[in-house]
């Protein structure tokens, strides 16, 4: 075993897992079924069928395999921008003045800016095995969309994005990255489907909206012939995925015999917090260790801090399935906080019941409070965050700061999923001090909850 | 010595170089010295002292020390960054059906997006040490400004950068990265000094120039006690700091016991690649081994394959020092290259001594050329090229399909300097067929050339 630790654990190319972890085995209380929303019984591989693809579904509806291999052609994609560091914060760590430990597992030196890559190339893969055209997808802030436009990319698969029509005019550049990967750009809604067309007709100065944009994006793969949907976050699929961030954690640590006790994550639809804390909430559940977990949430948008543990519709347009899941309700509408892909109503169905089970703690934060945090991880440890990832980030360092008190030398893991070059003007507004933070009050919430679908 | 080669080398922490390596040390004729403009007399330390730090002028004018050892505080903080991987192109090679085996040297995974960061955190190192407030420089494109910032962030520097006016308004994502790491930037010009006032009167309606930031960023520093200029490229202390870049280069290929046959880097003030040829050109000057060294350069600005080894001025105002380089003549205007990094009209003296020595060769490509190399090379290494490390691919995958023809299987190595991410509205030109190549006629760099001081 290794012990002088270095700036950057690197893992070596042999050592990057070769099998995803599907923390539902271990789970006693397995996540609820998704809903038909027609029927509101549990989907089957036939309603799924014409949506997703095949292999994709099976992963989904898995509760009982605890690994799946991952296949070779995925392996051979991951060695382009993994193994993924585990930095050591020495730097940010000596500017607070802590005995705590701090790593950080980066996901953002790829083109896509942060961890979707993991799943986007997954997806694409079983699409292209399946004899596919191509996919579609929906996309607001952009990270899933450039993910998904690079794995089509490699494959030869056309890939065709809605992107919601106020990121798709004040985010030029996530397009233009979009664009030279191949990828096919339709500003939400479009005159390209039925339900564009609707909304459209009925509100023809709309920016858009993730609902919307998720609806064309089902509609416009159903209605061509040899192409699926395709979805970034909150499926149990794109959890299993993402694993790979975790796994690769675990062995970084345990190369040098380091356990941590305090590991943290940004929560929006759970795909990167599910991924990095899987394997360790999977001891957790075998008995076998015991970890400090804490998922951090946007105060703008508190799903488990603030929402209930019910059926809901993942969607503003109540077309999409039905979760059991932590919600605000599918008509709550979050204020306009930077960042965007943590502005989701519910959650991965998997951490809902983890978090509902007690397996880990959530807190919620106020956007001036990230960007201080992400000022500040910035200037010490060279990295510019997304403002998602930075929501981590705000709570490794009050973590780190509370052992300064205490003494304790903790070791804290956090997740950092990606980078901020796409969202400047963000930080312009927290430079300019022209940042604000909006908190729904309670009666906000409760009349997005008392709109919840009548199921249980 | 390890045999089957990863798509990524990564050195151990504990092997990065600690010495930068002085190529001018082994060279037979020395680049010429700088000539004060007043008198046209070689620069002395005394003319260098109010301008530049004291340790770096001692750098600047060392043609005989072949190693500087870096500075602890230097070498820690490359651990935030480096060492930078040496990438198999496996993707690449397989995408062009190449016999050859291409390498790149990828020094775009820091926030400043490019290599600048290595000489910007060794500048400001020496200016802390000299007990300096802060430093002025001037940034075109931004990724010297970027660099600069971080590294002053990381001592408490202040850092003032000047900033093109046009760049100023159509970066402005570049402008709040430098602002969060702390730094202050104004638009040049600028009523802040004599030279801007004087241009404003003049030309109220300027967007500005490069020659004019360096100006103003140069007055600046004389105007201020305690704070010195600092210049980003062309001068020999920014190549001595870029060769941390070629050592590591090497020493991963060692690891591996790889020779290079041709090795290839952009060219536009010279740090990049003299940065990474340094030590393969300091074992041809020694005899001890033979390369094939291309540098690639704008057609629209063609200063070692179109331009005169002559002395010159620096600067198009004619107030900075003269150099003996290759040049297009200071009073030439580059056509608007969408590489920005590369539009300069002369060339770091090293290099132009060693090019004209016959050390290596150049070429000079068009940029929808450039484009679609950085298009093919994004789509399957997944790294989205900046426009000046573009120029490199072309020439790597010219050669690549040169193996293919022959057979040969060749190794070649490059450098890619840096990320796109801010040079969008570039590739968005591409993406829509509205890109242009404008290269100078014969008439117009004959008229530049006609321009050139009387020296020699």
């Amino acid at each position: 075993m290794k012990t002088e630790v270095p700036y950057k654990i690197y893992l070596d190319e042999s050592e990057i897992p070769t099998q995803w972890y599907n923390v539902r085995a271990d789970m006693k209380n397995k996540p609820a079924p998704l809903l038909n929303p027609a029927t509101l019984q549990p989907l089957t591989m036939d309603d799924l069928r014409p949506i997703f693809c095949e292999e994709l579904n099976k992963q989904e509806l898995d509760n009982d395999t605890p690994y799946f291999d991952i296949p070779e052609e995925i392996q051979k994609f991951y060695r382009m921008y993994r193994p993924s560091p585990l930095v050591r914060a020495y730097f940010l760590e000596k500017a607070l003045g802590t005995p705590a430990k701090i790593f950080y597992k980066f996901e953002g030196n790829n083109t896509s800016g942060s961890h979707k890559l993991n799943s986007a190339i997954a997806q694409a893969y079983y699409a292209k095995q399946q004899g596919l055209k191509g996919v579609t997808t929906e996309t607001g802030a952009g990270q899933w969309g450039t993910a998904l436009s690079m794995a089509c990319a490699y494959f030869g698969l056309d890939c065709q994005v809605y992107m919601v029509k106020c990121s798709y005019e004040q985010k030029p550049f996530r397009r233009e990255v979009m664009r030279t990967y191949g990828a096919r750009i339709t500003p939400s809604p479009s005159m390209t489907t039925q339900v564009g067309r609707k909304i459209l007709s009925e509100h023809p100065d709309t920016t858009g909206s993730l609902g919307c944009a998720i609806s064309e994006a089902v509609e416009s793969a159903l209605s061509q012939e040899g192409y699926r949907y395709v979805l970034g976050s909150v499926l149990n699929q794109v959890l299993l995925h993402q694993t790979i961030i975790g796994l690769e954690t675990k062995r970084a640590l345990d190369k040098y015999g380091i356990k941590p006790d305090i590991i943290i994550g940004c929560a929006g639809g759970g795909s990167n917090l599910g991924g990095l804390i899987s394997p360790f909430v999977g001891e957790m559940l075998r008995g076998e260790n015991e970890y400090k977990i804490i998922a951090v949430e946007p105060a703008s948008c508190p799903s488990f801090t603030r929402g209930k543990f019910a059926y809901d519709f993942c969607d503003t347009g109540m077309i999409c399935p039905l979760a059991k899941m932590y919600t605000l309700g599918s008509q709550f509408i979050p204020s306009a906080n930077h960042a965007g892909g943590l502005r989701f109503h519910g959650m991965s169905t998997i951490l809902s019941q983890l978090y509902h089970d007690g397996l880990f703690e959530a807190r919620s934060v106020e956007q001036t409070s990230i960007f201080e945090a992400a000022t500040q991880f910035a200037r010490v440890e060279g990295i510019l965050p997304a403002p998602e990832s930075s929501h981590a980030i705000r709570v490794a360092i009050d973590e780190a700061l509370k052992c300064k008190e205490t003494g304790e030398e903790k070791t804290i893991v956090f997740g950092l999923t990606g980078t901020g070059y796409f969202d400047l003007y963000a930080y312009e507004a927290f430079n300019n001090h022209t940042m604000s933070d909006i908190i729904p009050s309670d009666d906000t919430i409760a009349q997005a909850l008392a709109k919840l679908p009548k199921v249980d």
